[in-house]
């Protein structure tokens, strides 16, 4: 395939554990069609318009710079969250940047990201399109939240889904070390939809019950309706543990966490508390009222950053993606973001797929109705179902001297 | 050897993600002596006093289950946290616990534990030369908190320094994403002793900067000295990464989450609220004196109970110590605490030793002034030298459906 000039790619949103994955299947799948320079904006499109780039052929030149970049965590080329005006509010980020593609002779923008991510890349296409530039634009999928819509999932999903449901057996086997009674919550990202939340029930198995209690933002919390059930739970196992989203809302639309922190609590200076605080809430409700010992855990951070434990079948697949867009745009497409088909489950087969970048932009994809249990505490056989095939495989770190090698821009 | 009878192995105090390990070591050396049966309290000593024991043979009675075993974490017998009276003030336990001995002739008690379950093991073999019994009592060193004297270092400290150093090189990575200035707050265990705050140095490598400062409870943590010291930071870095002990205290010996939840704060069902917050309190502090943005990460249970990360070279000490507490008392010894000796550290090499365990008992080990900067905020060469070693390879976990694999009594 014929392609004399350049491509740009960069990064945007929350980190993923397999972000870079994709930036390696874009930098690899533009290096195999002769592209002569793969440039990367340094913090978004935030960055790129204070013509913050970097020439990547010079860093990534050995297939040992590629296989550590598969392995690390967070977005090598930095990440922004960003979103541009409407060009017809603001033109002038548009000329800075249509004016940084022709400089550096750029015939394809390539955009790793979420939602908002998929916005840009819709807003730049339109412009693009008006302005009659020829310069194509793919949206590369992903978030850990897995919200977008258009794609069976999103890159991130799976490796964030293998540490938690890895991490909670952990929890689990550490749950039941004494011979007492316990609750533990363990707190779980994801502030509007539940698919996080959900991949709890990945710690299933012949060896862990998992967890007794499933909480997704997608069903609205009954304070009673909760507590009947965990008091239930208490006469017949020892130790119950319960999963809840960090975006559980009560019937009233209201987040758990801000019923904490609107208790009007100060900090030891004597400012506004800020207490993320979904499972402290729920632990704090069942030992107050069921008068049980309480423990509660936030995944954290670590849920987004954990390649140490990522997802074989999610890394695979991140690379793919980006290196599809490559593809597709050097066919001559523009304004698509590529996404992720599920053939089948048994076996696990996907292929990837253009869609209209317009119709996942801002959008967000919630977990359906029918993949919870009527109570809304569990997830079913279906959730499991989409997500066991995600966490399938590893890909072991480079450990050297004890820890993961990562590499870095610069 | 002719060993005729019976053995009995507890667990106790907090898990690891190798007293299983040790466990298996006990096992396999008692088998290999020709014990006819290895029983295990369930629940440590404790559940023993209430009767509950288990005959292992019929458990462990295969290899896989062996290697399932070494990569469970948390206790597979369960654990207590509970201290024999002395003899003299209350006999009661000891007439119990001997009179089980002698129902299952038991030749000998392994008591896999830190400082509290030495001092099990030297009251045991106490009462038991007092009444010429000829039970052996030998204790396997573990505690992640590695603050057991007499030992080199405790099995479980290890994996739990491995598990510190990987996600805060993985959170390191997540901090920098963004084009902005931030102090990263890491709030790592040991209430009393810095070794697993200490350890948060062995993130630093090539591609990694590490933590920027180190906060011990060994070093009375003065609040200008500090701050003069992160606003310097600030000036020369755009994430400035703090490693800090939940046990860091102030010059009065007042613990920083302690001034935090003094300050009369409660929680949404106006009780008094219990916030664990070191990193809180720190991040806090920084965010109100020097205005910068600061994000509070607590490490939490996974320290000691992640085992997908868990060192080799611990998982073989921890065997080993095992198994070498099951020939000591094979060949007579009792009152013993099973150690590492450390012949030299690079190349790094150990042998087991016996220690009198009334020398380690109730006792704690510091981490050396010498191995603290002077302005005690950070870690030395010594330090690093020292711990090294000690997260040396890994173990990987057996993945079955996208999950490690453990392993359940019963």
């Amino acid at each position: 395939m014929a392609w004399g000039n350049n491509v740009l790619v960069g990064q945007s949103g929350g980190p993923t554990a397999v972000i870079n994955a994709s930036l390696a299947g874009v930098f690899e799948s533009a290096k195999g069609l002769h592209c002569k320079h793969v440039y990367g904006m340094q913090y978004g499109i935030e960055g790129l318009l204070k013509g913050k780039l970097v020439e990547l052929d010079s860093y990534l030149d050995d297939k040992m710079e590629i296989e550590l970049l598969k392995r690390t965590p967070s977005s090598y080329l930095g990440s922004c969250r960003c979103k541009l005006p409407q060009p017809d509010v603001d033109e002038r980020p548009y000329k800075t940047l249509f004016g940084l593609f022709a400089q550096y002779d750029i015939g394809a923008v390539f955009y790793i990201g979420g939602n908002d991510s998929m916005d840009t890349i819709a807003k730049l296409s339109g412009y693009g399109a008006a302005i009659g530039s020829d310069v194509r634009f793919i949206g590369v999928p992903k978030t850990i939240d897995n919200d977008l819509l258009g794609t069976d999932h999103t890159p991130g999903y799976g490796s964030a889904a293998k540490y938690i449901a890895t991490i909670l057996k952990e929890v689990i086997c550490d749950s039941s070390v004494y011979d007492i009674r316990s609750v533990t919550v363990a707190e779980i990202m994801g502030r509007h939809t539940g698919w996080l939340t959900g991949a709890a029930c990945l710690a299933t198995g012949p060896d862990c019950a998992g967890p007794d209690l499933i909480l997704l933002p997608e069903h609205p919390f009954d304070e009673e309706v909760f507590l009947a059930k965990v008091a239930a739970l208490e006469k017949t196992k020892h130790n119950v543990i319960i999963a809840a989203s960090e975006g559980v809302k009560n019937k009233d639309g209201v987040f758990l966490c801000d019923l904490v922190s609107t208790a009007g609590q100060l900090d030891a200076f004597g400012h506004k508390a800020v207490l993320s605080g979904t499972s402290r809430y729920l632990a704090d409700l069942i030992r107050v009222r069921l008068g049980c010992k309480t423990r509660a855990i936030e995944f954290s951070t670590l849920q987004r950053c954990a390649s140490h434990l990522a997802s074989r079948t999610d890394i695979t697949e991140a690379y793919q993606v980006g290196g599809a867009a490559v593809e597709a745009a050097a066919e001559g497409q523009t304004a698509k973001m590529c996404a992720i088909h599920r053939l089948s489950s048994q076996p696990y087969r996907v292929a990837t797929e253009l869609v209209d970048v317009a119709q996942v932009a801002n959008c967000e994809k919630a977990v359906p109705a029918a993949w919870l249990t009527p109570d809304g505490m569990q997830v079913t056989a279906e959730f499991e179902a989409y997500a066991r095939p995600l966490i399938q495989a590893e890909l072991t770190p480079i450990y050297i001297n004890g820890v993961p090698r990562h590499i870095h821009l610069g």
